[in-house]
């Protein structure tokens, strides 16, 4: 349960079993031809000898035999008949009738992934699959057309980024966006490019059955924006023949003014990872909640500003495939608000490589391509915490895969970006990290008497209570929960559902629970803990103005509100001297 | 030998020997009639009392008789009948015909200097020379025209910066850029302009005979520049009577996006100073190589991004006359590709100024000329220590001339700029100091017993090692020298010409022999020390991906490759753990 579905797969175990009775057919053959990024396919079966260990590979690059295997070092592997996993797959019997017949027509839904696809069936189920045949290939009418983009707010409140991904390089086209405001001329904004190689890749499955070739990721940064105005935006790609390659049309609303008082609504979740809505790789459902989520955040997004994925973003683990396919699930979002992530264990731990778990959790990808496929403000994106600000918010989001207690670099940044916010003008200071630095009764954090990670609040609270930060969110444990206002273990506040006065401590959400499957509490239940769920779920921040905040949980499964709270406060409220956070004063007159 | 050629001319002591049996006539007396900034005059001498001791001053401005000396302080020199040092000189028997005839044409290339010149002959040798008679001055058809461009990066990867010189105040022309590139309008970006005077000069005899007027110099700053891509420019005046002032049109390629996968190829060097085409100051071959070196660069130049030239750039020390000519002379190089420079010893040092070294190699310039008249992305430009990407490169680029030991303001910046480069996208890292802050067998630091500047690498090595620096480049030593990959004193790499797997230890390459005349070596060679080389040359760098870099130490004689290796290096092999460079980690789970 807890692992990629496509590791199930043993792919250097495949063998040949070419049988001519069978008859596989793929159509339509030419997807995209009216410029569409994701198309169903219908895959016409038939096996005179069906078994219910039959399934279905989806491949792309269609060929994939074993000419173009990378060499692998040692030899350990048998020759492989095929070195590269599929990009989804589907056992043959989730069709009623297959048993029966062994003639079926499976669905699948195909994204532009910048080669053609080819379904193999395989016998013998996922350890020892035998290959009986080979589809004829599909592809979409321009492979390396301009796709999925995602926006990211940049290093200053008035610049907007927006990263895509094409099979265009730099020597054969230049990448670029032109956007334009109602009432201002159309502009065109270079496009930075970057992408990453088998050897940027630390270890297997990512270097080995994983590795499937990333393409190119192109970077705008749309500046000199005006203040909560909609601007229209495509992606373009002038070829070296002169002509243009052109996305269709997306559209966004630029940031507030930092301090600005308009309604301003964040959407706060992590662990979404993916789901398939073809159903396929069904037998290892991974992230259950993955398209609910999603699909809710689309449903609300006119009332929604902006979104943060606070890490565990497609829980590829080393097969890059899955990037590409999670870019496609956010796309409705991400082309549309700002987009922005955090690191997670999943993204980033691999042993000896800088992480400060040495974990496996990253399948060998240590963190290349979420540092590289999505833009975020950070001066180093290797070094994945940055700040950003939005309207009366300010986030220091913080990286707990990499090592964040006093004397570190991080912990110095961390400081610095709850120093820097005028909360007069950003009253709401949230603090952000994948891993619960806070608190959490979570049942592996309960079985180590830590109810955290160790060594999070220990080094962190200080910094939490002297700059007043109102509410910290983690992902990693999937479930949600809330604590009261705390400091050092100690509810600061017992009010549950509406805070107001002066400021006493902050308040500790886990949102974990978006998709990934769910994790069960521990029994015991401290007495901060104030609301549990063992659900799906996002959380959504609504400032009015800067003296209120509405904080509401939202079941990804109906989008109700579960839990909420608001806080109301005015500026002295947090500038006046409280436990651990007093101005240092002179009588001197 | 050592010293700058127009220091052996006694210019307080020169008297008046008028002969008007004397006949001296420059020609062509209207330079630059087509725009050039560059023309050879003919002076022909007619002296009927030829000696071996005779020889040509150049003076510009051409009017240098006592009647504009500043007044001495103290008035111990004899009153001088000039105050001025010649901008160049020649002995008459460099011409074979002089002695026999004393009726000669000798030739010498004069460049745009803002000011008229003249052509003045002295007999009885430089210590006390009698001036004979004065030519006819000859001027630039415009000397106030714009001239001699230099690129260098701006302080944003998409931001390149043109500073330039001119005669035009502010107040008779506003200077600016026209520029474009094929596709985009025209555009014209400001110029800030800055000039220094006497008063900024920190010592002789940059305040006495070695002041001259050094101009206006104008520095654009072109932003939003397109990725990799050919603009055209060019430098204008806009003079108040509403007519423009236009040089001549040049050309540069903007900066790749950091990370971005192109060919980029860096030349390094350091201490070229320059030489005279006219075979000029002849007689104080001072930097033998620098033409060579130059020329070797320009004949390279369509296959070279960009260069540094890391300290002892004109060694003017003092005689102001010699910037503009170096400016000229690296112009074809500096217009079109970003010249880079650091900070070295004849740039700065001059006693009781903060410079580290209290010598007074600067002749008094203390910093000011090199510091104003070319642009680098420092945050202060009186403290030359700075950090700048191209492509898959950081540079961080310190100064020897102040304190750079732990705990001093360099210290920090230095830790700052190695700590905030994303290796995955940057993988090469590379720190550059115009001293030999790392390893040198040069004579002089075999004699100290440090084979180093002490204090050098005891402060820095923790810096190297920790962020993995791939190489370190110095000047200073007039040589080439690289050391196998080295930490504290140990070789921790035995290869010789190909480096793979994981970092290990920084190499160190001494490469001040771009013209300044040689140092040799200590007798004793180390065992770090893999390469020496007692000539003239310049280090090339090629990155043609993010996994393969190629070092090549090129002749400044023949262009050829006398030493070279390469480094192919997957992303893990610069994260991994290595001797005193291991992340902190964690065993909780």
């Amino acid at each position: 349960r807890g692992d990629q579905a496509l590791a199930q797969i043993n792919v250097y175990e495949t063998s040949l079993a070419l049988d001519s009775s069978v008859k596989l057919h793929a159509s339509p053959q030419v997807l995209g031809s009216q410029g569409e990024d994701t198309e169903w396919v219908n895959l016409a079966i038939s096996n005179p000898k069906p078994t219910s260990d039959d399934w279905i590979g989806v491949f792309s690059p269609a060929k994939f035999d074993s000419g173009n295997c990378w060499p692998t070092s040692g030899g350990k592997e048998k020759t492989p008949y095929i070195c590269s996993s599929p990009i989804k797959y589907m056992y043959c019997n989730s069709h009623p009738d297959y048993m029966k017949s062994g003639n079926v027509t499976l669905k699948f839904q195909i994204i532009n992934q910048r080669a053609d696809v080819s379904f193999a069936l395989f016998s013998n189920g996922v350890q020892e699959p035998h290959l009986l045949g080979v589809s004829n290939p599909v592809a979409f009418f321009n492979p390396k057309a301009p796709v999925y983009p995602r926006l990211a707010l940049g290093k200053n409140w008035d610049e907007m980024t927006v990263t895509w991904t094409s099979g265009y390089n730099i020597d054969e086209a230049v990448p670029f966006i032109e956007w334009s405001a109602k009432g201002l001329p159309a502009r065109r904004s270079p496009a930075g490019t970057l992408t990453f190689n088998r050897n940027s890749m630390c270890g297997n499955p990512a270097r080995g059955v994983g590795w499937r070739d990333p393409g190119f990721f192109h970077t705008s940064f749309l500046k000199e924006l005006w203040p909560n105005r909609e601007y229209i935006y495509r992606l373009g790609h002038d070829l070296v023949n002169g002509s243009t390659i052109w996305s269709k049309n997306y559209t966004f609303v630029s940031s507030p003014y930092p301090g600005q008082d308009s309604k301003q609504r964040v959407i706060i979740f992590g662990d979404m990872g993916k789901g398939e809505r073809d159903g396929s790789n069904e037998y290892n459902d991974y992230q259950p909640g993955s398209l609910n989520t999603t699909d809710q955040v689309i449903k609300d997004l006119k009332d929604i500003d902006i979104v943060f994925h606070i890490g565990d973003l497609t829980y590829s683990n080393g097969y890059l495939s899955q990037w590409d396919q999670f870019t496609a699930q956010v796309q409705p979002i991400a082309s549309t608000v700002p987009y922005m992530i955090a690191s997670g264990n999943h993204e980033r731990d691999w042993p000896d490589t800088g992480s400060f778990y040495a974990g496996t959790d990253s399948g060998g990808e240590c963190g290349v391509p979420a540092e590289t496929m999505f833009y975020f403000p950070a001066e180093n994106r290797a070094k994945f915490w940055y700040k950003t600000d939005y309207g009366m918010f300010r986030f220091c989001v913080a990286d707990s895969e990499h090592d964040w207690r006093e004397g570190t670099e991080q912990y110095k940044f961390i400081e610095n970006c709850l120093a820097t916010v005028d909360r007069k003008t950003q009253p709401w200071l949230i603090f952000i990290a994948h891993r619960v630095l806070g608190y959490s009764t979570n049942d592996w954090y309960g079985k180590e008497g830590t109810f955290e990670e160790p060594m999070g609040r220990e080094s962190l609270q200080k910094l939490w209570q002297k700059y007043k930060v109102d509410l910290a969110f983690y992902g990693h444990v999937h479930n949600y929960e809330r604590t009261c206002p705390i400091y050092e273990s100690q509810c600061v506040n017992n009010d549950k559902d509406h805070y107001s006065g002066t400021f006493k401590g902050t308040i500790h959400v886990v949102v974990g629970g978006a998709g990934s499957h769910l994790s069960p509490f521990s029994s015991l239940v401290p007495k901060w803990s104030l609301v549990r769920d063992y659900d799906f779920g996002f959380v959504k921040l609504t400032a009015s103005d800067h003296s209120s905040l509405l904080f509401e949980y939202k079941k990804s499964s109906t989008g109700q509100v579960y839990d909420s709270f608001n806080i109301s406060r005015d500026y002295r409220d947090v500038l006046a001297c409280t436990h651990d956070s007093c101005e240092p004063t002179t009588s001197a007159g």
